[in-house]
C-alpha cells in the first residue's frame, strides 16, 4: 500500500515541507521508523529522535522550530497526534476491508444471502439460510452455520467457527479460531456415575461492537441466549460459559472464564486469567484483578483480588503479613518466651 | 424443523387439548418461551406461568385442574418433566443427526473406509487408511490425519483437527477446534542452553462416550498412548499433558491443565482453570476446586483447594484468618504492649 | 512405515543377533512393546524386562551377557540409548517430512514462491506475496496470509492461522489450531464508557527453531513486531500479548499468558498457568514456579512463586504457616488468656 506525501498531507489537513511524490507504505513509531514510513512528533520532550529518525516523513507541530538539519520530510498540522490517528484509522480500514469478492473453491449454500462489497475466502463455509450484511468479510476456512445472520462491516477471520442460529452483529470483529456457539457444558448424573448430556438448543447473540479474540469459546445457551451486549471486548482465549450475559462495554483479558448462567453488568474491568463461578451476579463497573477466583457476587464500582476474590486493598493488606509470616511466627515464640519468664517469676 | 401437536402428543404418550395441526418448531423454558414453542409445566408452585405464556403448546400433569382461561395447548401427561426430558432427546437426537451425505469439494483418501448415514461438510479432510463407523458426522473444515478410526455415532465439529493414528471411540462428541494428538512438550536440555525436541511417537485413545470442549488440546503419548476413558467429560480450553490417563466418568471443566504422565482415576471431579503437576496420582472420586493447584497425589474421596492444593476446609478456615491478618498483626503488638508493662511493673 | 532388521543396524552402526529379514514399524519402551516394534535395554537394572518383553527386537549393550533365553532378536552397541536416540529422530525425520506435493484442492495465489520438497495439504491457503522455504510442510486447513515468509523445513500443522507478513523461521513446528499475528488487545477508552480500537499495524516474528503449541495464541505488534527469539518453545495453549519480546530458549508450559510490551530474557524456564502483567523484564535464567502471578520485574536466576509472585523460598515458608493459622490463632488466644491472669496475679 503505497501513499505519495501530498495525499497523506491533503488526507491529514496538513502543509508539506518535502517532495510530494515521495512514497510511504507503512506507519512507525519515530524511534523503530525505517525508510518508506511515515512517523509522528508530538511531544515536544522527543524533539531529539526527528534528527535522527530513518522516518520518510514526520508529522510534527505547524509551530515546531527546527535548529538542525534533517533528513526526514515534513507534514505541519496543528496537532499532529489527532492527525496521526486519523492516518492510523484510515490505514486500517484500507487494510481491514480490502478484501472483495468470493474466493473460489468456498461452498455458500444457494438459500443464502449477502449485501454489497462482502469477501468470502477460499475454503469459507457458509450454511443454509445464512443472512451476511454489506461489507462483511470472511476470511478463509471460516465456518458459519445454517441460520446465522452477521451484521454490515463485521469481520469474521480465518478459522473461526460459528455454530447453526448465531446472531452476530454490525462492525464485530472475530479473531482467527474463536468459537461461537458449542455445546454448553450441561450433564446430568446417573446413578452408576455415567453422565447423560442434557441438550443444549439455545444460541449465542453477539450485539453492535463486540470484538472476540483468538481461539476465545462463547458456549450456547441451553435455551434461549448466551448474550454479549453492545461494545464488549474479549480477549483471546477466553471462556464463556452458557446462558451467561456479559453487559455493554465490559472488557476481559485473555484467559479468563466464566462459568453459566453468570450476569456480568456493564462496564466492568476484567483482568486475565481471571475465574467467575456459575450463576453469579457482577455488578456494574466492578474491577477484577488478574488470577481472581470470584465466589460471590460484588456491589458496584468494587475492585476485588484473591481467590477466593476479597477487597483489592485487604487482599494487599493481608498479603504484605503472609509474606512475614515466618518472622511474626518467631514474634509469637519470642512472646511466649518472654510470658513463661515472667509467670516464674510471679510464682 | 416442524412438528404438529398431535406427532409430539403420540410421542410423550400425552394426550392432546387444543388443535392436532398446530405446529412447533422450537423447545423453551415456559418463561421466555414465544410462539412456535413448546413448553413444560412441572412444579405446580410455577402454575402462574401458564397463563402469561406465549408458548403455542405446554406439557402439564394430567391431573392440573387449570383455574383461568390460556391462550396454549395443551398435552396431558402422568410425569410432564420426563416427557419434556424425552423430547429434548428427540430433537437433539433429529438436530444432531440430520446432516447426512458427503459435501463437495471434501478430500477423502481412496484408501479410507465408512459406515452408512455418514456425513462429511465441505472442506473437510480425511486422510489415508481412515475408518469411519455408521453415522459419523464430520463437520466442515474438520481435519482427520491418517491412519485415524473413529467409531459408531460419534460427532466431530467443524475445525477439529485430529492428528494421523488417534483412535476415536463411539457416541463422542467433539467440540469446534478441539485438537486431537498434537505433540507432547518434550524437550532435552543441551549444554550450550537450547532443547533438543524429543520425537513423540505415541498416539491419542479416546473411549465411547468421550466429550471434548471447543479449542481443547490433548497431546498424544511420548510411546503408547494418552488414554481417555469411556464417559469422560472434558470442557473447553482444557490441556491434557503425554502420556496422562484419564479415567472413566471423570469431569473437567474449562480451562484446566492436566500436566504429562498424570494419571487420573474414575469419577473424580475438577473444577475450572485447575493445574495438576507431572506424573501425580489422583484417586477416585478426588474432588478439585476450581483454580488450584495440585502438586501431590491424592487420596480417594478428598476435597482439595488451593495452590499448592491442600484439605478444602483447612484452605478455606485458614482463608479466614488471612483475611484479617492486619488486625491480627495488631492484636500481637498490643499483647506486647501488655507484656512490656507486666515486665516494667515486676522488676 | 517397515524396517529390517539389517537396516536397523547398519543404520545405528550395530551387530545384529537375530533373523535379518525380521520387520519392525514402530518403537517403544520396553515395558510396553508389542509384537513389531523395537525397543531398547540401557540400565542394566531393567535386564529382567528384556526376558518378558513382547517386543521384536532390543538394542542392548555389547557386553551385556544374557542368562535366559530371549525371544527378541538383538541389536548389540557400545550405546543402546544413544543409538536408541539416533532411531528415534530418524524416525521422526521420516515420519515428519514424509508428505510432498501439493493436494488439491488447495489454494497459492499465483504471486507466492515455493521452495524444493514442500507439501500443501488440501483445503491449506496461501496469500500473495507468500515465500516458503525448501521442505516446509503446510498441512491441510491451514491458513498462511498475504506477505508471510516461512523458512526451510519449517512444519505447520493443520488449521494453523497465520495473519499477514508474518515473518516464521526455519526449522520451527507450529502446532495445530495456532494462531499467529491476531490482533493485540489495544482499545482507547471514549467518555461514553465505550471503547475505540486502536489499529494494530506491526507483525509477529518467530526466529529460527521457535515451536508454538497446539491452539497457542501469538498477537501481532502495534507497530513493529512481537519477537520470539531462536530456540523458544512455547507449549499449548498460550496467549502472547502485543509488542511482547521473548528472548532465547526461553520455554513456557501450557496455559501460560504473556500481556502486551513484556521483555523476556533468555532461558527462562516458566511453568503452566503463569500469568505476567505488561510492560514487565523478566532477567535471564528466570524461573517462575506454575499459576504464578508476576507483578515486577525479576532479577536474573530468580525463583519465584505466588499471585503476586514474590521469592519460591519465601513463599513456601510462609504457606507452612498459612495451612496452620487457625492453631496459631489459638496459640494467640492462649496468650492472651495467661496474660490476663498473669495481670490479675500482679495487680
Amino acid at each position: 500500500m503505497n501513499f505519495t506525501l501530498e495525499q497523506i498531507a491533503h488526507l491529514i489537513g496538513g502543509k508539506l515541507d518535502g517532495s510530494k511524490d515521495t512514497k510511504v507504505n507503512t506507519i512507525s513509531s519515530i524511534e523503530d521508523a525505517e525508510k518508506g514510513s511515515i512517523s509522528f512528533l508530538s511531544n515536544p520532550k522527543y524533539e531529539p529522535l526527528i534528527y535522527t529518525t530513518r522516518a520518510s516523513a514526520v508529522i510534527i507541530n505547524e509551530k515546531l522550530v527546527l535548529n538542525k538539519k534533517i533528513n526526514a520530510a515534513l507534514i505541519r498540522t496543528a496537532n499532529p497526534y489527532a492527525a496521526f490517528t486519523s492516518l492510523l484509522e484510515v490505514y486500517d480500514q484500507l487494510l481491514s476491508f480490502n478484501k472483495n469478492g468470493i474466493e473460489e473453491p468456498s461452498f455458500i449454500h444457494k438459500t443464502s444471502t449477502y449485501g454489497s462489497d462482502i469477501y468470502v475466502g477460499a475454503f469459507a463455509y457458509i450454511g443454509s439460510n445464512v443472512k451476511l450484511g454489506n461489507q462483511v468479510k470472511i476470511y478463509p476456512n471460516a465456518y458459519i452455520g445454517d441460520d446465522v445472520t452477521i451484521g454490515d462491516r463485521t469481520i469474521i477471520h480465518p478459522g473461526v467457527k460459528i455454530y447453526a442460529k448465531s446472531v452476530i452483529g454490525s462492525h464485530c470483529t472475530l479473531q482467527a479460531g474463536a468459537v461461537i456457539g458449542s455445546d454448553g457444558f450441561g450433564y446430568a448424573p446417573l446413578d452408576d456415575g455415567s453422565y447423560k448430556k442434557i441438550p443444549q438448543l439455545g444460541n449465542v447473540i453477539l450485539e453492535n461492537h463486540v470484538d472476540v479474540g483468538a481461539n476465545t469459546v462463547i458456549d450456547c445457551a441451553t435455551f434461549n441466549a448466551t448474550l454479549i451486549k453492545k461494545g464488549v471486548k474479549l480477549d483471546n482465549l477466553i471462556q464463556v460459559g452458557h446462558n451467561t450475559l456479559i453487559g455493554e462495554n465490559t472488557v476481559i483479558a485473555a484467559q479468563s472464564g466464566i462459568a453459566g448462567s453468570v450476569k456480568i453488568a456493564e462496564n466492568c474491568k476484567i483482568g486475565g486469567q481471571v475465574g467467575i463461578a456459575g450463576h453469579l451476579k457482577i455488578a456494574a463497573k466492578t474491577q477484577i484483578q488478574a488470577q481472581s477466583g470470584v465466589s460471590k457476587n460484588t456491589k458496584s464500582g468494587q475492585i476485588i483480588y484473591g481467590t477466593p476474590a476479597i477487597d483489592f486493598n485487604n487482599y494487599l493488606r493481608s498479603y504484605t503479613i503472609y509474606k512475614k509470616l515466618p518472622a511474626v511466627m518467631k514474634q509469637i515464640e519470642k512472646i511466649e518466651e518472654k510470658l513463661l519468664n515472667l509467670q516464674r517469676k510471679t510464682q
